[in-house]
């Protein structure tokens, strides 16, 4: 599935789009038991919908490092099954309370609190137990790295330090550092732990520092055009409730400052990402075009 | 660390607790921080209570094998945290609504819903985490084959499938079969768990099957006396109400069986799983007085 020089940039994408979205139905197969409802909900929450950035980045990575996209799958599905997962638990009454996600009913209005909940904790596990897997073609050392880095990335110090800063700062006026470490956290560290994990199964320790360059300010850039689009954006594309941040009193880089800057800041860091991408061995054309892509949710 | 010939029974398992509650301290520590009170909440449930039944199996049975105690750790500590993250948001209102755990207040109660929701979520993934550092003393392949059997155990095929056939038969009438598949997913996966973890880090696959045979047999008979004791218990020395699950019309090895029948059961299984501890290389008294105190917690 790797992209071919003759492809256009929507061509790749696609084709590696389907091959995730092949690879998450077979990594979380639906079969008859008593417990099938938590494997029904994780399926509804896990397949058929997302962009599957975090995915792709994964595969990306490891491809640009010489390793065959297929063998990082495992790792890239398991990135996917942890956004999943921050996605439910994020939505249920006690955190956001969002009834809309991806433009279908929330996992707990569909299937239940308890249910999602639990769904939740399973993506969360099932994506261990998914990415070992990538020891099948792999060294186990790069495989236990990639791991790591993943769960550094999506726990406390990561994706879920970024919620708590959230919930705590809901009502309240926010500093723009406070915020920044927010999404960076929040929306940047699990975009980090895709990208590093490319080069740690390339076996590419030294490419680190630079993938994770290139993914803090991709992060920042795609979390200040989310936050324009909930002002500006149009709920069908959305798939979610268009002014929900201003509902819940929320800062967010508009409201602290205003439309035009954070277009300008979104710009900025999308740019600044452009140029990390040039200190790569070799440049790659697609990454540019996935950076752009990204940033031109605006118009 | 490991238990002495000289040392009693109580000794060993003071000296293997005291080791386990000093790592899981170290692998969590309290750093000033944004996002400091999910640290707070995490430290609550995760420290200072507990029997560590599942981190000792993994200590003693790595040690049986050949690997000291100390290289064990982290995977031990690991399913410390996967059993905490397990209490935390089995007693969230959503699910058991308990407001008490071992003595004090559930996390929900002190921290509130969400901060107790994403504590839970950060000591299932901090648990993978700090597992993988088991690679600093240990082949690769080994610390990979173990958090591997971990996720399985704490998936949705296991400790979390048991969440979910528990939570679809509140109130309903269970079939024996389902309420004994809905306790060796529950409870008996994690111990599952523990055990063959001490054989992967040993390097010995072919021990995996005895020692999962010995850990299902505990499993039933460790639940079953916690039915019991749940009619005829304490509630200071359980650390929760008695009657709850009655309370709740949720149906028991008890309610199935009556209170005598319930205590031959266990008595059985406990027998049983001595049985199999015979069959390891080297009879091991320690975990021969381990399965023991776990029945008589019934006197």
């Amino acid at each position: 599935m790797s992209p071919k020089q003759e492809q256009s940039f929507p061509e790749q994408l696609n084709q590696y789009r389907t091959a995730i979205e092949e690879a998450l139905d077979n990594a979380l197969a639906l079969t008859p038991c008593r417990y099938q409802t938590v494997i029904e909900a994780m399926r509804y929450s896990l397949l058929g919908a997302g962009k599957r950035i975090r995915a792709v980045l994964v595969l990306e990575f490891a491809r640009i490092f010489g390793v065959m996209p297929e063998h990082a799958m495992p790792v890239a599905c398991a990135i996917e099954m942890i956004h999943a997962y921050s996605l439910i638990h994020d939505d249920l009454p006690c955190m956001d309370d969002d009834a809309f996600r991806r433009g279908k009913p929330s996992c707990h209005v569909q299937f239940g609190e308890a249910a999602a909940l639990l769904a939740g904790d399973g993506l969360l596990t099932c994506a261990f137990e998914t990415a070992g897997q990538a020891a099948q073609n792999l060294p186990s050392e790069r495989v236990l790295a990639a791991m790591e880095k993943m769960a550094q990335c999506a726990g406390y110090r990561g994706m879920i330090g970024g919620q708590v800063i959230d919930l705590e700062s809901e009502g309240k006026s926010i500093s723009p550092q406070a915020l920044e470490e927010m999404y960076r956290l929040k929306t940047g560290a699990l975009l980090e732990a895709s990208c590093s994990c490319g080069c740690l199964l390339a076996g590419k320790q030294e490419m680190v520092v630079t993938a994770e360059n290139y993914a803090k300010d991709l992060g920042l850039a795609f979390q200040i055009v989310d936050d324009i689009l909930d002002i500006t954006g149009d709920q069908a594309l959305l798939g979610k409730p268009v002014g929900s941040d201003a509902e819940k009193h929320k800062s967010t880089f508009v409201s602290l400052y205003g439309l035009d800057q954070a277009r300008k800041t979104a710009e900025y860091y999308t740019k600044r990402a452009m140029e990390t991408l040039q200190k790569l061995p070799l440049p790659d054309e697609f990454l540019m075009q996935l950076t752009d892509m990204l940033l031109n949710r605006l118009q």
